[in-house]
Order: C-alpha cells, then sequence, then structure tokens
C-alpha cells in the first residue's frame, strides 16, 4: 500500500442525509494505505502531503465509489437466451439457460462494473444457478474469491427458499394440475436438487467464518417472504441477529406477490414480516414495488431498507416502486441493477439517471428525486445497506479510499451553462465511457478507462472458451422441460387478475 | 454518384406493419446512384452486380436508416442552463437560455444523430428561439440548410402560436393577476417579437417553394391546440392541403393541456381538432401522453399519427403515453428523442431501448412491444409521419438506399444464445458506440464510427468559439424576466390540481 492524491475539478464528498453534497472546487483527496487522510482544495491538501502518486487533473470530477446495491449474475438471462417476461414466467424460463462458470462470471460482471464506476456491490446468488458437480459451498467461495480477486467490495449472500418453487401456491397442488408426465418430470427435477434448510445455514456458517474480509461481508438471504416458510424466516434472521450481519431479501416485486400476502395472511407480505419480527435496519428488501402507503409506514418506522431496482421493475413487468413516497417518508433506499439494467449491461450511471427520470410524476408540486438524493442512494444508502456504512459511500477522513474519476469532457463539451450544478450535470449526462479512474481502499483498479488488476482479455478469452462447449445432457432436458412447464405456469397467473386500489403515480388517463 | 455492396451478417429489411422484420443472414443490399436495386444474400447480389464498392462485413448487421420522428434544437436545454421542470414551467425557464447559432447548433445536433445511426428527422422548430437580428425565413433556411449540408433527411417546419404564450389562460387575464411592474415587462416581451399569421404562411410557402428537395419535406405546424385559435388552425389545416405537405402538431403532452380541453371545450384538444376537421394521416401528433380512449379510437378512424417521446415525457414530467392501446389499435406511432432523450443525447437506439421498456405494464397477459414492433416505429411508421413513406424505411428495391451497419461485437460478446433474434438483440443491447457506418441516399456518412461528410472537430470549434461570447444584453434581461415570471407561472397551474380518471397503467398501488 501507499499514498496517493487524488484530485479533481470538482470533488464531490457526498452527504449525509440526501439532499445537498458537499462539493469542493478544484479539489483532492489525500488518502494513505486506503484510508482518506484529508479532503480539501487542490493546493491546501498538496501542500501539506507528499504522495508517492498524483492522481486526476482538473478534467475530471471526483465522486465517493458508486454502490450497486442488488445484483445476482454475470452474463444476463438475456444474453444466455431468455428474453424479458414477466417475473413469474421468466423464473422457469431461466431453467433453460446454461449453466456458467461462477468464477469467471463473476470477473465478468465485476469488470463491467468497475468499469462504470461502482465500488461496491451487493451480491445475490440464487442456488438454481448452482454449477453441476460442485457443492453450494464451493460455489459461493468461488464467487467471493472473484470479488477478491477484482479488487471490489461485496456483500455476498445465497439466497434460499423452501416452497412455492413453481408457482405461488405450494408445489404439490400445482403439480397435482399437471398433465401426469409433466408433474412427474418436474418432481423429479426439484427433488434432484434440494438443500436442507440446516445444509443452507451450515454452509453460510462457512462463509461467514472464512470469506468474511475487509472487503467482503457475508450476508443471509430469504430468497422472498411467499418463497419461505416462517420457520425458515425465523432461522435466518436468528443467523443474521447472531452474527451481526445482514439480511437481504425480495419484496413485493411484483403485484402476484402482494396479492399472495393478501390471500394467505390478509396482509401484505412486508406486514407478515413485521409480525415475524423480522424487520429492522439490518433488513434491505429489494424491488418494493407493490408497496403499499401503509407498508411504507411500516419500513420508516422499523428502519427497513429498500433496493430500488428500476431497470428490472420494466423488463420483468413488475411495476415502478414508489420511491417518491418512500423518500419522502425517509426510508432509506439504494439503487441496485439487477440483473442486467436497462441496456443490459450493468451500467449503474445509467441506472441512476432511468431512477431519476422515471420517478418525475405528473404535477407541477410533484416531488421526484433531486440528482443530490440519486447520488446519496447510489452511495452513502447504498454503503448503509451493504453495511460498509461508516467506511466508504463519502469522501471524508477515517473513510476507506473508494473513489471515481470521472472525465468532464462528454458531461461538459461543447458547453454546459457554468451555473450548472456538477451533481447534475453527473447524473443528467455521465455515462459508463466517462469513467476514468476507480479506487477501492486506495488501489487503482481502473485507469484511463482500462482494468488495471484484471486482464480483460484474458478472462474474457477464457470466459468465451468455456462457453463455446456444447450444453450438456442435463442443461438440454432441464431446458425442454422448462418449456414444457412454461403455459401451465402462465395459465396459473392469468387466473390471478390484477388487484390494485389507487395508484401511487398517474402518468395517463383514460378518461377525460 | 455511384454503386455499392452493402453487407452485414444480417440484413433487416424492416416489415410493412409492424410483428415481424423480414430478416436476411449473410445479406447483402446492392444499390446504384442512391436507389437501392437489390436485396438478397451476400452470394448471390454479389454475383450478379459490380459495384463501385463492398461495404460492410459480417461483423455487422444492416438496418434500414433509423427516423427521429420528433426534435427541436441542437445544444439541449440542460446544457444551456434549464434543468428539468414540468413542461408548464419549463417553458417559461427556457427564455433564459442563451440564443445560439441555428446553422451550428443543427449541425451540431446532425452529427450527434448520424452517430447514433438517424437518417431522417422531423425538425420542428420554436420561433422563440430565432437568434437576434435575423429574420424568420433567413433563419429556418440555415437549418435547413444545415441538414443539407450533412447530408440527413428532414421534415422542417417551424411551430407558431398566438394565444396562451404564458398559462392556459388569455395573455391579458394572466397578464392582469401580475404585479404592475412585471406585467408591464412581460407584455413589452411578448410585443417585442409578434409574428402575424400571415407573415408565417408567407415564410413557410417560401421555405416550401424554395427549400424543398429530394431530401427535404417543408411542414407546417401549429405549436400545441391550446396555444392556437381555430383560426389560425384551419388556416394551417388549409396550407397542408393545398400544397399535399405535412401537418405536425404538439397534442396532450401534459394532464393540463387535457384539462384546458376539458374546461373550454368540453372535450379533449384532439376531439376539438376532429371537429374542426384538422386530422388525417397527413398529420402527425407529438407526445400524446393523455390520450383518453375515446382519442386513441378518433386516431385510429382518422388515420392520425402520433410521435412518441418517451424520455422527454418522463424528464418534463408530462408522465408515460399509452402507447400500447394505440399499438392494439393500430394507430401509426413513430419514435422521437424531442427535445435530449434520457441521456441528454440524441441517441435514438437509447430512445427506442426506453420505448420498449417503459410499456411493460403489469400483468402476465398484459401486451407490450415487441423489438419489432420498436424497430417498425423508428423506421416505417418514421417514414410515414416525415412524408418519406415508399422512399425510405425498409431495404427493398426502389427504396432510397438509406441503411445503417451496426457492430455485432458489443451487441453479441464475451456470448449471446445463438438463437436470439438480432432485432432482439438490437434493441435489448445496441448502443450508439456500435454504429459504425450511415449511408444516405447511397452516400457515406459515417464510417467506422467517424464522421465523413462533416468535420466534427472544426464544426465544434467553431460552435465552442460562438458560445464563449458573453451572453447579449437582451439575453441577459429575458433570463431576469423569467426568474421574475415563474412563480407566478407555477402558482397558477398549482391551481389545476391534476384531474384524472382511471389510468392506462397501473405501475403499483397505493392499497392492499
Amino acid at each position: 500500500m501507499a499514498s496517493s492524491l487524488v484530485r479533481g475539478k470538482y470533488v464531490v464528498c457526498g452527504g449525509e442525509g440526501g439532499g445537498d453534497s458537499r462539493v469542493i472546487e478544484d479539489g483532492a483527496v489525500y488518502q494513505r494505505d486506503g484510508e482518506i487522510v484529508e479532503v480539501g482544495t487542490y493546493q491546501d491538501v498538496r501542500s501539506r502531503y507528499d504522495p508517492d502518486e498524483e492522481i486526476g487533473s482538473s478534467d475530471f470530477m471526483v465522486v465517493p465509489g458508486l454502490v450497486n446495491a442488488h445484483h445476482h449474475v454475470g452474463l444476463t438471462p438475456f444474453q444466455l437466451g431468455a428474453l424479458d417476461a414477466p417475473l413469474e414466467s421468466w423464473i422457469i424460463a431461466r431453467w433453460a439457460l446454461r449453466d456458467v462458470d461462477p468464477y469467471l462470471d463473476t470477473l465478468y460482471c465485476a469488470m463491467q462494473m468497475i468499469e462504470s464506476g461502482i465500488t461496491t456491490v451487493m451480491h445475490n446468488h440464487m442456488m438454481a444457478r448452482l454449477p453441476a458437480g460442485e457443492g453450494l459451498y464451493e460455489s459461493a467461495s468461488r464467487i467471493v474469491q472473484a470479488y477478491d480477486d477484482s479488487g471490489m467490495r461485496v456483500a455476498f449472500s445465497l439466497s434460499h427458499r423452501d416452497q412455492n418453487h413453481l408457482v405461488y401456491e405450494n408445489d404439490e397442488s400445482f403439480l397435482a394440475g399437471l398433465p401426469s408426465d409433466l408433474s412427474r418430470d418436474v418432481r423429479s427435477y426439484l427433488n434432484a436438487r434440494p438443500i436442507s434448510l440446516e445444509d443452507y445455514l451450515t454452509v453460510c456458517a462457512e462463509l461467514f467464518d472464512r470469506s468474511r474480509s475487509d472487503r467482503t461481508r457475508i450476508f443471509i438471504s430469504p430468497h422472498n417472504v411467499h418463497w419461505c416458510s416462517d420457520e425458515m424466516l425465523r432461522a435466518m434472521k436468528e443467523f443474521a441477529v447472531r452474527r451481526g450481519t445482514g439480511v437481504h431479501i425480495h419484496l413485493q416485486e411484483t403485484a402476484y406477490q402482494k396479492m399472495y400476502g393478501a390471500r394467505h395472511w390478509g396482509k401484505s407480505p412486508l406486514a407478515h414480516l413485521a409480525d415475524l419480527d423480522f424487520l429492522g435496519p439490518d433488513v434491505s428488501c429489494a424491488h418494493g414495488v407493490w408497496l403499499t402507503d401503509s407498508d411504507i409506514g411500516i419500513l420508516a418506522e422499523t428502519g427497513t431498507a429498500v433496493c430500488h431496482n428500476p431497470s428490472s421493475n420494466l423488463r420483468l413487468k413488475s411495476g415502478v416502486a414508489p420511491l417518491n413516497a418512500m423518500l419522502e417518508r425517509g426510508v432509506t433506499v439504494a439503487i441496485g441493477i439487477d440483473e442486467a439494467g436497462i441496456n443490459d449491461d450493468n451500467d449503474i450511471l445509467q441506472e441512476m439517471r432511468l431512477a431519476q427520470k422515471l420517478h418525475r410524476v405528473p404535477g407541477v408540486a410533484s416531488a421526484s428525486p433531486t440528482s443530490h438524493d440519486i447520488l446519496h442512494m447510489a452511495t452513502a444508502q447504498g454503503a448503509k445497506v451493504t453495511f460498509f456504512d461508516g467506511e466508504i459511500g463519502r469522501l471524508a477522513p477515517g473513510m476507506r479510499a473508494d473513489m471515481v474519476l470521472i472525465g468532464l469532457e462528454g458531461i461538459s463539451e461543447p458547453f454546459l451553462h457554468p451555473d450548472t450544478d456538477i451533481v447534475d450535470a453527473l447524473v443528467y449526462r455521465g455515462k459508463g465511457s466517462d469513467v476514468d479512474t476507480v479506487i477501492v481502499n486506495g488501489e487503482v483498479l481502473l485507469r484511463g478507462g482500462e482494468l488495471t488488476k484484471l486482464d480483460k482479455a484474458a478472462i474474457l478469452g477464457r470466459f468465451k472458451e468455456s462457453l463455446a462447449q456444447p450444453m450438456s445432457q442435463r442443461e438440454i432436458a432441464r431446458g425442454e422441460l422448462s418449456r414444457r412447464l412454461l403455459p401451465y405456469v402462465q395459465r396459473f397467473f392469468e387466473g390471478w387478475p390484477l388487484e390494485h386500489g389507487a395508484p401511487h403515480y398517474y402518468y395517463n388517463s383514460r378518461e377525460l
């Protein structure tokens, strides 16, 4: 480790609580051994330290490392052959996707993320995607290893579920309605890969004990409320409390999930979690598209966080989460790209921009997220939900040295009004291609837009080679099963006409 | 002029009526003197012609030139200093923006558009942005000249209005409610630039007679229904009918515009246009966010088209147009980027993608636009609304040779499932940076991502130089007036609580 002075025409320090971010013009950050020692004007900081290296210039802005607060995979489902579809059928369509090497797949997305300015990711790994012949612990630890090799920070969790694997009712009831040959084949598929709660918790404990580091957090993750028994939810919460770690869960991603709650508990899934004493600042919920007014109150009261995924919510026909109401109530909301982002490429700047534009609901007096709100979500709030709070998310003495230098040329050429707030300029116009340098813990991961720690060409070459292998019989059979099952899953949900009261957002109207 | 053979791993010919696009694998297009002579497999076409030049290879896909069906300016309002805001206050905030040279401003956006694969644009020029000391005809003809110099096609119109310049009531009523000094200054500003309907029509006639060419159409454009007297609407429609040209009008962009219709005519602005016999296939309406079910019926019955602008509709808090219902009813819908696009950069591929994702409304059985629908909107439907129908929008013998070569590497590396529909791949993953070659009328405007006909560095240099001039007293005074007026405009619309019935789209819900 060593020291460096990171310089920009603007140093955006970030804010504590949304609203304005502190910005230093002609600023610099001095870091030593991965810790920020001082932040101030370039002249001032330069005069007082003798860094090993000076990075940046007045052609750049410096911002805190960006946090992707909800993420699953490297190659996107689309790349692997699954078109955007309603979540409930898309899950089954994904059975048809080929297995990928988890280590190379993770390096692939780590490279994309670093290139777009992401320094920390909440990686939630779904078990259905375990490669053949490898154990759960091995597979998970190879993902954690990939992030470690990439230099990024990660809050890693394995997600788990123990019910309703096919549709939103118990498996036996649904299987009973299928043609007998299909029922038999699906049952055999489900039975071929059961992992008990006990096994799951053992693996999580092992990861927690062996893979935790200063750049790695190990979380626990019940997949979603309707997919987990109360027993499982209680056991996972207990795991988190005992180890002082975080819980990441999908929640009310679709209207059907909200409807499941109404049918099974007479309340929302979130309200059910509240009944189980599951909620709190240690819990982050992905999506939360179908949160009611009452749910938003529960989040605010319990300090439970939401990871907002605007692209995914559109692509999977989930909807638009009521972000404006959450921000108004003071709910902690971070931003995640989920499986892909609108451009299918893990670009956090694009996701931040979509988050801003999407919530500009009609009305001259309606509130909508400012650029500072959006940056706060992608930095300080991301730090909170990944349990790196107090270490990252702001540029201030004592924090870890996670920073991104973004070129000003693309943002401000050929003209940018001189009074423009630089955070507005970033959120309105910044692109992944403007990201020049990425630093984590004082270590440079990207310089001049080129990865320094990972050998991109070599990794892509190995990845391509592994993907050039023909699909296995197991993969082919799984794809065929998926195609046979899909029409029945579709029909099941067609039997649940969408139920909704007044929407949070009115974007248009059928009537005069 | 000369001949060329344009080759791609895929040649996407485009479709007649949405749905599937005809795709030729290992295809080629042979054009001579700007006209497509043959489209077929590379082997076949190559064997029968002897082109002067061969363009492309199996590293590319070839698609019809893309059409940006609604556009106004080069430098975006954000670049010039106006943040996203509700349309009604944003219009007044724009008074504060500096004037720009219309020729250079147009070349600037023409370069951006060509770089993203746009070959034809509907440019609607707003009169409030006339530079000082220049007449309307001169200013307009310099814009048309810029497109001509760029090699693009343009359907150009000047927009005009004669009422409700400040808010959605007559100017005198609104002025009467302002403090007297503000009222005096605003009245003086409005009176300083009146252009009569007669003058306007004379200029349009002159443009029509002198600037029309094989790459240029001259349209007529009443700005929006509530901004034009019935007399003006009738005169413009009559102009269009007499000259067999198109009419471009903004329509029901915001809820307030719909509400204006209800208050003034007891019906929607579109229904009012129908009463005036204004509608028909010669008319394209920008935005149409607040179209009712009944309005969509009127569009379908009269053959009136809509230009859909998803980014702008979010940025200006207009809402989300009911595209799904329009497509279902067979309304002609094209895509336009309007002032900027979500990334503030005139990237049509990004706009197409947003148009696709935004309309993925919840529900397993809900319809939403396919990639083929989106491509059709950005090609054949764009050709219709710009009056280049039968010349562009598809790759077929007899059509003009307007084509775009898009690199496959970024879209398909490191892996893309071999069964992936190439049109899906384009709409899901294609970026402006993948655009390699752009051809209009057989002439190459972009090659290897570099502009060939325009000298980008020189134009940007001249543009920057012109923008480095200090603002004039006139501009400064206009900005101050805008800032003084804005709170009153805001207050006016706060007095119009949003009225809406059931929305077309339910994206979320406040209730269980």
